[in-house]
């Protein structure tokens, strides 16, 4: 099979850098194309991050060389691109991503600017999958042909909204009080400053308690005719901190369902929730998307953010709770699942049901 | 005035040396008197903590030659001891602090042992001052003459229960989910290992969310007869995480009233709260004992723990919550306010009421 | 006495802060005039910095309510300003200092800028007092009859210079290498982003090795007609390293002099140390300026960096060295006597000669 | 070709599990033989580390099950290991390397305990692959026909040493200074404790400094007679500090030749250098031993720890030293390299020589 011919938008920033990073040896896709801003247009890809790679291992080789493109030549993207990823930040995807679409470019977004975008999917293909059926509606409003805007969710979500979603089709989720704690590199480079950060926790994050809350709502709705409906039956409040860790997110879930389950049921429920990424074997897709630890005192974050290569979910500690229902712990990387590789997920997802 | 003669118990260990050091220029009382096991005895103090003094200054001057006294000799303490703070873990708290009490040495401590002793008051001064008149009643029980015994509860509900207590009187606490976050030194030294808080966090402290659900319950009860009666009339329920800071405790609250307060009404409760502690103008009592910030990213654990000399709990970030009716984080300093500090000032209160 | 009026160049910056913080309730000096960008000018100083007020407590009370002024306008810094601390960026340095000096404003100044420029003393009161003479000379040099320029030397060498010079004039200083560790806060804020130094050391900070090397020689140098000249009778090599450390930069010193001195020697030079501060009885200067101490495990970084106020150099681990003849290891806190405390120290002196 | 049955000596401990960790799914070893306390005898390895697992993946499926075997039965030993690595505590393995070596095993150990026995090889295989031969005059000496000890050496010289030697041949190694910043699991589980270590830097980790200075005399030595004879032909002189990182050991080194190199002469050398593991392509070799980075601000302990799985020491930032000749900083893994890694790297070079 020839791979997809693949562009990131925002290549020399720290979610680029991951997707070409994840991207190395992947069977499908080549990150090929990587566009930035006109200033570092027309440098080697080495050149345009020299002194500010941040990932563990060093660039992949064959993406050294690349010219980086700018994001001002739409044109060039479409003649040399399948897809783009957008690593973009929030205000210029603004700007950007629907010239891309509109240009005949898929675009796979991490930027939170279309997620509550009526006729754009926010995905996480293990809970739904289905939601990539509203591409041809959302084509159809736009008079768009080939492109399409696909997004997905912010990185504090991945660590709670899939074990509740695993219950919620039987058990009907009422309401959760979550607090998180979650990695300095959920703030990007430069980000948080070392001096705020060391020997403290910092009590906010801008915005995330509001993506934690609302989010969830519309990744767990329906369409319904051109646009989305959300799921207005439960209710999520959120504590979001930052804590001195570099990677995976924690949370820490209260939980209350229509119809309490057993702690059996559970742990069942968790064991053998899979979903169409496990059952159409996408290549990143994990083969356990829920981990729970037997272990009292699991997941840790340095521990478990890395399980099954950063795209499973680990949880633990459940326990019945004196206010709500019930009580958990989960855990999820922030740069792999929570951004770049729930990225490649979804496209890989796309690709399979013959989007891309 | 002549300065009470104190003994601490446990003079070696972290909490021990807290208490030399936060004693030293105690207008009212002074350390005279270190007691530790048999194998320090005998030995200078400062030899006795050698490469482990854990404070940020040097061992008071006048407590390095003090001569370390084995805690099997009570009558020398009983000579030279008005009373003895016990800073002893919990299995030896439990063999010791009777014999000290029986031999009518008035025993403050740390330790969990007596917490849930049916007469034995778990101080917190601003909050139920008036549990001290529980002592008359406990000598009765045990045919003490002199000596008694008084807890303090455990450090992680420090930071929420002043401010959940300012409301309750009026509104009636209900509900309340909580989540800490802890510092290390909570768990003493050498405590938790390096190797697991480095870029981690730990979902479990063990035994911590039982005591942050029911001390409040002894703290916030009354006495009725001989012993106390535990207030059962609201739920709580905790998640405790230790964190990768060096000294404070924070929680994220998220509560219920029976009768749900306004913002106005909240803040004002917690800035015109004043306890008996505060009244008396004792020497460690916080003028303020609930700071609340305006600022959106306070209180931060490195920024507000030593507010007024670590004595005072630190809130912010008050907010509605989509679940229960308010959520807002509070922070206090573990190993002052929620230690050695909370001790001192348990101390104070008994001697302005006569008990010392 | 009434308080000479002060002025802080760069005052909503992080070294500008710490001036502010530190000048509180000194005894000869008040930061009444604060002054900064043309974009902060006209605001109230708590307003300028709210949001990035870096200090462990709150801004001074008297400071809260002082209305910002614009560097543009040296005027009314004329009027207002008995003479200037500045913590000016270097390039901005470069912009004002001078003008400000002309203006006839005194101006002691943290940034680099002017520590190589012939005529300009870089103080280390206990080290080099009588560069001050020098004054004199610069105001005929350019024509000025108030203004001057004063500079300190960089915070990292602070660790290890005052005690290589007080065995400097009897054994004579030949060859030293050092290593440094040296806090974040080193690099101001946000300064180091903490994606770069959890769990990580980074062997490079720009400029500071050269610094490190190059400073000393001019401190140890003398006036020579209407320069200075410095000393080259030595040479140091220096290695700098950023690691996760809040405050305090560490040195670890290998050395040979000319007459290799005993044991005994070093130390009672050390214990005996005292200059021109501890003499006049400066309020900032501390009344030991090299602490040694004997425990094979000081100075640490957390413990011992406040060790007189953040004023004294703490130093231990004095042993032979295989390869020069001694070897130690040095302390010094890097935002007090590396920059605002050593800044005020300096005025202090200039204060008690005269220039002030 | 049937693989090796390995014992792993101290199999509960933390260089004990990095063994079973890094041996999983190694060519030519299997570690079928877990050996620790009479305590744990009996157990299910799974068991027997029960919450005291620290790598970063899961225990090996095929160690879990393995029954945890008694130090004291060197018998069974015997019959089960072909060799055994030894992670013994120092002062254990003092009693029983040598009863194994006795009773025909192998022992490569990571002990200090025979680092200084005359005739045991203390092996880094890149540069003294020839002490081998000492074995049978080992085994001569000592009346032992199968069994023999090998030793590898402290992991805080490995970030230097091999960037030493390839440079001493030619050039004639005399004298180095070198301060380390080591992480805390060199100090293994639970090790350094969390309180000493956050924000704060230690600069003593006991006998470091010894080991840094004298091993390397033994392992650049050569066999003269029965015994080894060191080289004393030059001098090194340590500094050694712990800081706050997980993994990896940084060390900046001043360094001077009796024939001082070119900056292309060093440069060539550490790029072509190759030793007998890379020749014979053993398994755990490094392609390319020493790795030199042209970034000025590499190598970095997070970053570069890691590079070609661990066992690649990492150097950079070259430059010429004001005192010694040249400079530079280097870095190993503690863990890997330094540890278990170096303790395979040994035995694959012992079995392709043929004593294993």
């Amino acid at each position: 099979m020839k791979k997809l011919r693949v562009g990131v938008l925002g290549a020399t920033g720290m979610i680029g850098q991951n997707y070409v990073f994840l991207l190395e040896g992947h069977p499908w896709f080549e990150a090929s194309h990587l566009i930035a801003s006109p200033a570092s247009a027309g440098k080697k890809y080495s050149d345009a991050v020299a002194g500010r790679w941040h990932m563990k291992k060093d660039i992949p080789q064959n993406a050294k060389d690349l010219k980086v493109c700018s994001i001002t030549d739409v044109e060039n993207s479409k003649r040399n691109c399948d897809f783009v990823f957008s690593a973009l930040d929030s205000d210029i995807a603004k700007e950007w991503e629907e010239k891309y679409a509109e240009a005949g470019i898929p675009v796979l977004s991490n930027a939170s600017t279309h997620r509550h975008t009526s006729d754009v999917p926010m995905l996480i293909p293990e809970i739904n999958a289905s939601h990539v059926d509203i591409i041809p509606i959302q084509r159809k409003n736009r008079g768009w042909k080939k492109g399409f805007i696909v997004v997905k969710p912010n990185c504090s979500l991945q660590s709670y909204l899939a074990p509740l979603y695993a219950l919620h089709g039987k058990f009907k989720l009422r309401k959760a009080v979550i607090t998180t704690m979650q990695a300095v590199s959920g703030a990007g480079h430069p980000g948080v400053s070392s001096f705020d950060i060391i020997d403290n926790v910092i009590p906010l994050i801008k915005g995330e308690e509001e993506k934690s809350e609302k989010e969830p709502r519309k990744i767990l709705g329906k369409i319904d005719g051109n646009k989305f409906v959300y799921d207005e039956s439960f209710e999520i409040s959120a504590h979001c901190n930052r804590v001195n860790t570099i990677d995976g997110h924690m949370a820490c879930v209260s939980v209350e369902f229509e119809k309490k389950p057993s702690r059996e049921e559970i742990l069942k429920s968790w064991k053998n929730f899979r979903g169409v990424p496990q059952e159409l074997k996408l290549p990143f897709a994990p083969e356990q998307p829920i981990i729970y630890r037997e272990e009292a005192n699991r997941p840790q974050t340095r521990l478990d953010r890395d399980n099954d290569k950063g795209m499973a979910v680990t949880i633990g500690r459940l326990r019945e709770c004196n206010v709500l229902q019930w009580r958990f712990v989960g855990l999820s990387h922030n740069t792999v699942r929570g951004a770049a590789g729930g990225g490649i997920l979804n496209a890989e997802l796309l690709k399979a049901k013959g989007y891309l």
